[in-house]
C-alpha cells in the first residue's frame, strides 16, 4: 500500500503557500472589481503578433472568471493597410486623416470583422464558449452619422468616417447577462444601412460611458505618456484632466496620443471611475493593473488622487 | 370647407378593393407559418447584384412581419474566388474539391463575414433594427471537425473544411426569442479554435433540424431541379426524397445540385415538413412559394403530395 | 416521371407576380402598425348581416396576423329592441333617451353579452383560439355609476344608464399580452354590483384612451361625415377636433353622430394619434383604410394633416 | 380621559372567545384545502333565489379567501324554458331530452352567459374584484362536437347538444393563478364556430379533472341520494362507486340523479379525492361539509372510507 | 347498506350551522387584512410558558392561512438572566440599564437565537415547513451601531447594546414571498462584524415601518396601558399619539411600557396603521384583535377613531 | 509636474509579474470549479482559534469570489462540552456514545446555533453581505428521526440524536440562487417539532449529494488518514474507497476517522467525483487542495486517480 503515500519535501508546501497568498493579496482586487464592468480596447497591431494577443487574451479570460464584467473593443490599423496594398488602393489624406472611400471601407469591414473580430473570438472561445463577436451593425447598435470635417472653412470630404450618434447599450448588456464576453469591431452604420469606419479610441469611451464601465483600459504599444526629463523620457504614471488639457495645449501630448487622452477624460466626465493607458505589449500589463497596487502606464483620473 | 372634400372617382376605390383582397387571400399562408421557423439559403451569387439581395431581403423582412421567424443562411462562393485571385493564391483542386489552406480560410472568412454577412443585414437593418449577423465561431455555436476525405483509398487533405458535429439551437433560439433576424456565415470552429469552411446547402439543412424549421428553402440560380425532354428542358415541381436518390443514382442530377438534394433529403428526413429549390434571382419567387398555392421552383417532400 | 412536370403558363405567373407586389405595397403599413394597439368599434347593426360581420371580423383576423394587437368593441341596439318588444317591454324615452329600468338592463345584458358577444366571439375563433369575449362585468374592469341627467333644471331617473369611472387597462392589457383579441360588451358595473349600460362609441373612446391605442376606428352604418353640397350630400374625409365642433355646434353634424364625434375628440386629445368613422357595412373598409393610402370614411385629427 | 376607558363584562368576552375558537377549530381544514381546487357546480334554480344565491356565493367568497382555488360552474335550466316560452318556442322531446334546435341555443346561450353568469359575477364582484365570468366559447377552451344520440337504432337529431371533446385547462388556471374566481357557462364550440349545449354535471366532471381538483361539489335541490326505509326517505351520507353503479343498475338511482352521479364516478376515476351531492338551497352546506367533520349529503368515493 | 345511512339529530346540525356563522362573521375581518403584513413582537417571558406560547402560535398559524403575511419579533429578558447567573455573570447597570458586555452578549445570543427563536420555529413547523428564523446578522439584514448614552454629561459605555441604522427589508420580504414566516431574533450587527442586542420592541417598530406593515400588535404580560381610578386600575382601550405622550410626561406611562409605547408612536407616524399593545398570557387575545370587534388591550392611532 | 512621476525600479516590476503569473497559474483550477458547488465541513475545534477561523472563512471568501458556491457545514463539540459542564450537566455515554437528552439537546442549540453558527456568519459578513445561517430547523429543510442503537441486542435510547430521513435541497439552492453562503448547524427535526443533534461529517456527506456537488471536503485537525510506517507515522494522500474499507476493517481507521470516511464514501457513491480529509488548522489548506495541483490531505476517490 506504499505506493499512494507521498512524501513531498517542506520545500515544495512553502513554495505552494506563496502561491495561494498571492491568490489571497488579490482578493481586495478581486472584490472591488466584481460583477463591474471594464472595457478593454486592444489595437490592431497587438492582434498581430500571436504571442501578445494570446497572452492578453488570456488575462482577460482570468479577469471573467473572477467575476469581472469584460467588453472587448479593438481597432486594426495595420492591417487595413497591407490588404489596401494588395487591392491597390492608393491611401488619400487630408490634413493627415486617411479618406475612407468606398472600397476603403469594404476594406475595413472585410479585415475588421472578417479577419481581426473573429481571430479575437476564436481565441477567447478556447477557454469555453465565452466570446461573440459584434459590429455596431449588428442590430445597428452603433448608429453613427458621416463626420463632418472642415479644411480651410470648407467642408471635406472623408468618406465612410462615422461620428456615433447613439449607442444602444442594452444589446451589450444582454451579451453580457447571458456571460458571454463582446468582442466589438468599431464600425457603426447610419439609418440608410451605410457603414462607417469609427477611431475606436472614441468608440471605447462612448461604450464606456452608455454601459456605466468601473473602468476603461486602452492597451496601446507605447508605456503610456511619456514627458522628457533631462535624463530622457520617463513615463507620467498619473494625471488629472487639467493636466491633460494642458500638456495638449502645450504640445506635450500629441498626435496619435490626443484621442486616447480625449476618450479618457470624455469617459471620466460622464462617469467612469479612472481611465488608464498602458502598454498592452508588454506581458499581463492589464492584470498588473487591476490585481495589483502597481500603478503602471498612465492613470488618468477626474481629480488628484494619491 | 370645400377643400377638405374628397371625391376620388370610383376606378380609383376599385383598385384598393382589389389590393386588400389580395391581402385577404394570403392570410391562409399566413396563418399557416404564424410563429413558425423558416430556413432560407442565399447563394453568394444572388448577394452580388444589389437589385436582386434587395428585392430578396424586402420579401424576408414581409415574411417577418407577417409573424415568420426567418433564419437566414448565406454562402459566398465567387466573391472569394475573386479576392483570393487579387492575393494570388491559386487555387487547388482535388476530385473537384477546392483545397482551403491557411491563406484560403483567411479570405473566406474576410469575405463571408466581412463582406457579405454585414451587407447583409445593414440592408436589412434599414427596414427597422432588425436583423444580427453571426458566424459558427460566435459562441462557438457551431462545432465542427477537419472534413476527412479519401481518394483511392488514401486520405486526402482538403485544409480548413469543416464537417458538422453540434449546432448549438439555443444560441439561434435566443435571437429568434428577442425578434432579430439571424443572418448566419457558415463557419464553424473546432475546440482549438481553428475556424473551418463549411458548405452552405448543408449548414442550412443542419439548422433547419436543430431548430425544428417548419420550411427549408434553398435559393439558388437555376429554376430547380430540370428533366430534359424532347420539348427541351422542363421544370420538375415535385419531386419525393426517393426519386431524387433515383435521379441522383441514375445521374439526372449533378454536381453542384447534388449537395442541395442531400441536404433538402436530410432534413426532411429530420422532421421538416417540405423543402424547396426555387430560383432566388427571379423576383420574389420566395413570397409565390410561401404566400400562394403556385408552386414554383422544385418541392421535395418525404412522401408524395397531391 | 412526366407526371409531375408542371407547365403553367406565363400568365398564371404574371398574376401570382401581381399578389405578391401587392403583399409587399402593405408592408410599410404593416411595419407602422407592428405591435400597436388598434381600438375597433362596431355597430350592432353590423353584427346581424352575417355576410357583413364574417367579412369584418376576417379583416380584423389579417390585422391581427400581421401584429396589431386589436381590441374590438361592439355594441347591439337593433337586437335590444326586438328582444324588449318580445318580452312586452314597452320603450319609454326621456329628450329621446331610451330609459333603461331593471327588465330592459336585463335584455340588454342578454342580447350584449349572451348573443352578440359570444357570436362575434365564436366567429372570430373559427380562425384559430383567438378571442375572448369579455364584459366590464368581468373583474369588474369597467367601474362605472348611474348617469345623472337633467331635464329643466330637474334630475331625471334614465335607469341602468352608466357613466365611466374608471378601466382598468391591466385586465385588457392581460388578455393582448396572452395573443387574445379581447372582444368587449360595453357594460359596466358600480361597487353595488348593478350592471349599466353604456353608449359604446364613447367606451370605445374610454378604452383607447386608457390603451394608449395609436388608432380608433368606429364602424358604423353610414360613410362618414356628410356635408350637403348642391350636387348633393358628399363625404367628408379630413376633419380637425376645430372644425367638428364647429359643425357640432352649427347642427351640420347632429344626433347618432354626435356621440361618435365626441367620443374620437376624447381620444385624440388624450393621445390616439388619428380616428376614424368609417362604413362598416362597406366591404374591406377597415382594411382600406389600413393597408393603403386611400383615406376612406372621416378622419379626425387633432391638427390639420396634408 | 374616562370616555375612552371601556369596561366590557366578561360575557361578552366569553361570546368572542367562542367565536375565536370556532376559527381555530376550522384551521385543520383550511390546511386541508390550502391552495388547492375545489371545483363547485350549482344548478340554475339557486340562482332564481336571490336569498339562497347570495349565500352560497358569500359561501365561496369565504373559501377563496382562506386559500381555495374555487372554480364554480353553473346551470340555468329554469330560466331557459321560461324565455323560449316568451318566444313562443315548443320544447320538443325525444326519450324525454330536450331539442335544442337553432333559436333555442340563441336562447340557452342569451340566458346562460347574458343572465346567469352575470349575475353570479357582478354578485361575487361585490366582495371585491373577485371573478371572471366565462364559457367554453372564450378561447374556444371547451371543445366539443354534436352529441350523437340513437333511438330505435337509428340516429336522432338532438341539435345543438354537445359532447366535450378537450378542455384547455390552462385557460382556466391563467385565471386561478391572476386569483380570480372562473364562473363557467356550460357551453362548448366546434371548429366551425357551433356553440353547443353540455350537460352542467358532466362539464363539472370534466373540468375537474382537468384541473386535478381535490374535491367536486355538485349543489342541487335536493338532500343528497335517498333510500326509502320503513320510516320513509332516508339520506345515505357515503357511497362508494360500486354501490352507486348498483343503485343505478337496480332503479334507486334515477332520471335526473344519474348524470349526477355519474359525473362523480367519472372525477373520481380521474384522481378527484372525494366527490359530494349536497343541497345548496340548505344554507351554508357546502360550508359544513368542508370546514366542518359534519358530512352532510351523500359523499361518493373511490373506495369506502370511514 | 343499512350502514351507511348517517341520522344526526337536528342539534348536532345547528350547532355546526352556528360555526359556520362564525365563521363567515369572520370575513370582513380576513378581508381586511388578506396580503397584508401583521408585525407581531411576542415577550420573552410568553415563550417560557409551553401552553401559552403553543397557544400564541396556533394563533398566528391561522391567520397566515388565512392569507395575512405574519412577521414574528421575539424578545427574551428573563432566559438570558438565567443563563448570565449559571454563567457567574454578574448584572451591572447603569441608571437601570444593563451593560452587555462580551460575555454577556454571547448569552443573549445563545438564549435568543440557539433557545428561543429555534423553539418558536419549530414548534411553528408542526403546522407544515412554514417558518425560518432568523437574526439581524443574517445577510446583516439589521445594520447597527452602538448605542451611545450619556449620564452626567459624560459618554457611558453599555456594551453591546445597538442602535438600529437600516433595515433590509428585502431580505425579510424575500422570506414572506416564499410564504414562510419569518421568525425574528433581535440582534443587530455592525461593519466589523460585532452583534449587538437590540430592544425587541423598538425593532419591530422598525420592522413594521420598513415592510409598510398594516398594524403592529405587541404582546405582552399585562393587560394594556392602565388607569388608576377610585375603582382600581381600569385599561385604557384607546389612545391617540397626543394623549401617550401626555401620559409619559405626567408619569402616567412609566418604564417598561414606554419603549413599547414609543414604539407604536414610531411605526403610526411612518404609516402604520394602528398598533397595539395586548396582553399575550392571555388566550387568543390577537385573535380577538384581529377577527372581532372586540378591542381588547390598549390600541394606539395616530388621530382619534370611534 | 515632476512629482507625479514614477520611477519603480526594475525589481519590484519582477515582483508583480511573479504575482500575476500565480494568479494565471490558477486559472485552469478557476475553470473547473466555476459555478459548481464546494460543500466544507468545518470542525467546532477550529471556531474557536479565532486566527484559524479567519483564515479559514478568508479562504472561503476567495472562492465565493472565484464562482465557486460555497455550503459551509459546521459541528462543534468542544464548546457544547464546556457550557454542559458549567450547566452541571454530567455527560452521559454508552459504547462511548454521547446520550443527548432534554437539557443537552438545549445546550447543543444554544452553542451551534447561537454561538458558532452566528460567530462564523458575522465574520463571512465583513467581507460584505455575503453569509445567511441556518439550522435544519428551519422550513424544517433537514427531516430526521431518532436515531435507533442497540447494545447487546436490545434497544438503547441515544436521547435526540437524529438521523436523516430527507434533506430539502431546493431550500439551500434558493440560498445559493440569490448569492449567499449558507453556512448549517447540523441539527435536523422531526414531524413533532423535536430538535436532534446530527453527527456533522454524516449531514455533509447527505447534502453534498442532495446538492450534487462536485467536491466535499472535510476539514478536521489531523493531517488526513495516517499509515504507521518504520521511520513514523506518514500521511496517505490517496485512497479509493475499497482501500478505505479495508483499512477500516483491519482497523487502521478507526474511533472519529470513521464517520469522516463513511461520509466520503458516501458521497462519492452518489456522484461526487472527489472528496478530501484535509487538516483545517493548517493555513490554506483548502485553497492549496482548490488552486494548485499539489494534494494535501487524504482524497478518497471512488475509483484509483493517477
Amino acid at each position: 500500500m506504499n505506493d499512494f503515500i507521498e512524501d513531498k519535501g517542506e520545500e515544495a508546501s512553502e513554495s505552494y503557500m506563496n502561491k495561494v497568498e498571492v491568490l489571497l493579496e488579490s482578493l481586495p482586487y478581486i472584490k472591488e472589481y466584481y460583477d463591474r464592468i471594464v472595457v478593454v480596447k486592444i489595437g490592431g497591431s497587438m492582434v498581430e503578433d500571436d504571442s501578445i494577443i494570446q497572452s492578453a487574451l488570456n488575462d482577460l479570460i482570468l479577469m471573467k472568471y473572477v467575476g469581472i464584467k469584460v467588453v472587448l473593443i479593438h481597432g486594426g490599423g495595420k492591417q487595413i493597410n497591407e490588404l489596401a496594398k494588395i487591392k491597390g488602393i492608393k491611401p488619400q489624406f487630408i490634413d493627415g486623416l486617411r479618406v475612407t472611400d468606398k472600397d476603403s471601407i469594404e476594406i475595413v469591414k472585410m479585415v475588421l470583422i472578417g479577419n481581426i473580430n473573429t481571430k479575437i473570438v476564436s481565441l477567447l472561445n478556447t477557454h469555453g464558449n465565452l466570446a461573440i463577436g459584434i459590429s455596431g451593425n449588428d442590430g445597428s447598435f452603433i448608429k453613427c452619422h458621416k463626420k463632418e470635417y472642415e479644411k480651410d472653412g470648407k467642408s471635406v470630404d472623408l468618406g465612410f468616417v462615422g461620428e456615433i450618434e447613439k449607442i444602444n447599450a442594452g444589446f451589450i448588456n444582454n451579451i453580457l447577462d447571458k456571460s458571454y464576453i463582446p468582442v466589438i469591431a468599431t464600425l457603426g452604420v447610419d439609418d440608410k444601412g451605410n457603414i462607417y469606419n469609427i477611431n475606436a479610441d472614441t468608440c471605447a469611451a462612448k461604450i464606456a460611458i452608455s454601459l456605466n464601465a468601473k473602468k476603461m483600459i486602452l492597451l496601446t504599444d507605447v508605456d503610456g505618456i511619456m514627458e522628457s526629463t533631462k535624463s530622457g523620457d520617463k513615463l507620467i504614471s498619473k494625471l488629472t484632466v487639467n493636466q491633460c488639457l494642458n500638456m495638449i495645449k502645450s504640445g506635450k501630448i500629441k498626435s496619435g496620443m490626443i484621442p486616447k487622452v480625449m476618450a479618457c477624460i470624455d469617459s471620466l466626465k460622464s462617469g467612469a471611475e479612472r481611465t488608464h493607458i498602458l502598454n498592452g505589449t508588454k506581458k499581463h500589463s492589464i492584470l498588473v493593473e487591476i490585481f495589483t497596487d502597481k500603478g503602471i502606464g498612465t492613470m488618468i483620473t477626474g481629480t488628484e488622487v494619491k
